[in-house]
């Protein structure tokens, strides 16, 4: 009986893992440039979590988490994204009480029941950046180019960024009604979904799929924001300007999720077909008092990073996998091989890479074995170089070969 | 409504989470020279699995595991450990193919339903490697050396080995039978546990708690071992003594596990009270073929990262929290706030940390942030600099003030 992986998860191998270390590592050391710091929070919440924080009326919460009763028969659900637990998280420590703003990343897996497809899988996973405690464009136009500079610096051409402003609740109710005013003569020629957005979330029937061309003369949400909101969104695009961020201004973006306020955005990318979106995100400045917290404003941003290795493999970009082995080592007998396990652990110690052979393998298969890991050495000890304190070292490069002392091995290697 | 993360999980926040980034960061070096590389399987995997590879009368598989039905109906399950979706992902990708020995690591979370203590969590976190292909001891001696030199490097205190054998099937089933007649007279003074295991699995009797001091003139596995099993187990010892690796073996170590045949190890250190042991490992050479695979041995080790943890923060062993920031810059007026934007996104992309403010708070309260951020430089941008072209840049160290032009500030900085 043979097993196989879930549906919509991945395995990830020697060769292709190394391209997900290098993405990881590129964000790591970006949010340390930016001066986010990580936060883990747990694989699974409290399902009431994300119905609050993600929104009920949304296709995640809705239809596609994974939630399961435990032992102690309270619901829980696999994250489907990372912004509520990161929320959740920021209230139950009371990071709020904090003087400077929050500045939060995280990278991990998340979890959607979704048909799985090319750059989607049900086990996915997300880099995203929080910010609490700041209204100020500011953090609005760092968290964009954030993103922005993630996929540049990752080397991925044509990345576009697309921003909106959905408004503060004020000017979003004053769209509302327009926006009503104009889908009410085509209800009934609108998709279910759609239908049923309109009652619930008017602003998300512009995100339909179906239905985007019955929407060529609607209303703008950019005609509806009052002067703050307006002063804001401005603020936002000259600083992106000041940092050349190259941006497009799409006044249909209005993202998934119910929780969204003024500054809303999204990378799209070329090379992954239908879907072109990568990630983006947005101010969010009711969640943290819906979710129980003091009212503190934030802002976010989370990109795909199935997509962007997708992305990374399409258009070519090289990674490489394997790294070079420093040196590999050969036993020749039986007494070499314990001073080989002595001198490959002091090796190891020093901070060479180094290997040997454990398939009791004849000298020609273990030189194979060392040309196969790139090895820039080898180190063959004999009985007789053994006898005389001594190993031969050859570089697999010029071939050139040279005897030295077993103590003196580390100093000639550097 | 606040919300609370689940029972047993924890939140790493920025101040903490930067021991456990020094832990992967040394486990990802520390295989890097011994030549392991990175596997990634899915956080949850078919329920089957774990029941084959893990064991069906183990404690994780009867009490502890998380497993829910998938929307699609089938049985899942969280995770309870490593191994077993390291052997399903070399098994369905044919790892067993290529020539070399597969020597693989991963790092990430696992899931168990159990009472949370110290160090103890129902999301927990291991490293560990597996290697698979070999059969010789001196891949037993290098997972065992491994796992150890990375508590020293860590700078671990007391962590001893104990290692044992738990011998081949024949050694295992003549020991068993000897085991058994020692046994059979105690049986009803046992413990429910060791009395339903005495027909299970006589040899995880030894491993109970709560009989411990019954079993003072139990015969020892190592009187029963065959040649075969006596000449690995001695060789293993004298790898582990040319690497200079502390152990000590103890024949009542027989893991909690059913699938370890020959050389089986524990990891202790002292910090945590009762529960000393912080990993362990064995040989498993039928796990590969139990779970569908061909018949190839395998051996590996994994360490609690929890426990790992609290031992770091009980012998007091400092693991530095927020690095320091390279610069924070301060503005003066509107025209400055556009151009610390730029000034701040061009030294960020030249690989510096940056920072600035986001509250619109005074230059006295935005240089006490940069104390809080350790800044090794505040630059200080007014409209007179501005209009001159220049920055004011201050060593916090040395109280120094310069003033640069400002396509000089990179430079400067270097």
């Amino acid at each position: 009986m043979a097993f196989q992986k879930p549906t919509g998860t991945q395995d990830l191998l020697p060769g292709a893992v190394e391209k997900w270390q290098f993405i990881e590592d590129k964000a790591r050391d970006l949010c340390r440039r930016f001066n986010y710091r990580e936060i883990r929070t747990p694989i699974f919440e409290q399902t009431s979590l994300f119905e609050r924080g993600v929104g009920e009326t949304t296709d995640i919460v809705e239809k596609e988490m994974y939630t399961f009763l435990d032992k102690g028969e309270r619901s829980m659900t696999l994250r489907p994204e990372g912004t509520a637990g990161v929320v959740r998280s920021y209230v139950e420590n009371k990071l709020y009480g904090e003087p400077d703003v929050s500045k939060l990343y995280y990278i991990g897996p998340m979890f959607r029941y979704e048909r799985p497809q090319a750059g989607r899988q049900r086990q996915f996973h997300q880099f995203g950046v929080e910010a609490f405690g700041a209204t100020d464009p500011a953090i609005d136009a760092e968290v964009v180019a954030l993103g922005y500079q993630f996929c540049r610096e990752l080397g991925l051409k044509d990345v576009k960024v697309e921003i909106n402003s959905v408004g503060n609740p004020a000017s979003r109710a004053a769209y509302r009604e327009k926006l009503l005013d104009f889908l009410m003569p085509m209800r009934d020629s609108l998709c279910k979904d759609c239908q049923s957005r309109m009652d619930r979330n008017p602003l998300r029937v512009l995100d339909c799929k179906v239905d985007q061309d019955k929407f060529k003369g609607a209303p703008s949400i950019l005609d509806s924001l009052d002067e703050e909101c307006t002063t804001h969104f401005a603020k936002v695009q000259e600083l992106l300007s000041a940092m050349e961020v190259e941006y497009v201004i799409n006044p249909r973006l209005v993202r998934g999720l119910d929780y969204y306020t003024y500054t809303a955005f999204e990378y799209k990318a070329q090379g992954i077909g239908a879907i072109d979106t990568i990630g983006g995100g947005g101010r969010y400045n009711g969640l943290v008092a819906e979710v129980g917290g003091p009212d503190q404003p934030g802002i976010g941003m989370a990109l795909g990073l199935e997509r962007i290795a997708l992305i990374l493999e399409k258009q070519e970009i090289g990674v490489s996998g394997a790294k070079p082995l420093d040196v590999y080592l050969i036993a020749l007998g039986e007494a070499a091989d314990k001073e080989v396990t002595t001198q490959l652990f002091k090796l190891r110690q020093a901070g060479f890479s180094a290997e040997r052979d454990y398939l009791g393998r004849k000298m020609k298969a273990q030189m194979k074995s060392a040309d196969r890991m790139q090895a820039r050495y080898t180190a063959i000890l004999g009985e007789d170089e053994l006898q005389r304190g001594e190993i031969a070292l050859k570089s697999m490069e010029s071939g050139e070969q040279q005897t030295v002392k077993l103590d003196e091995l580390i100093q000639a290697l550097h």
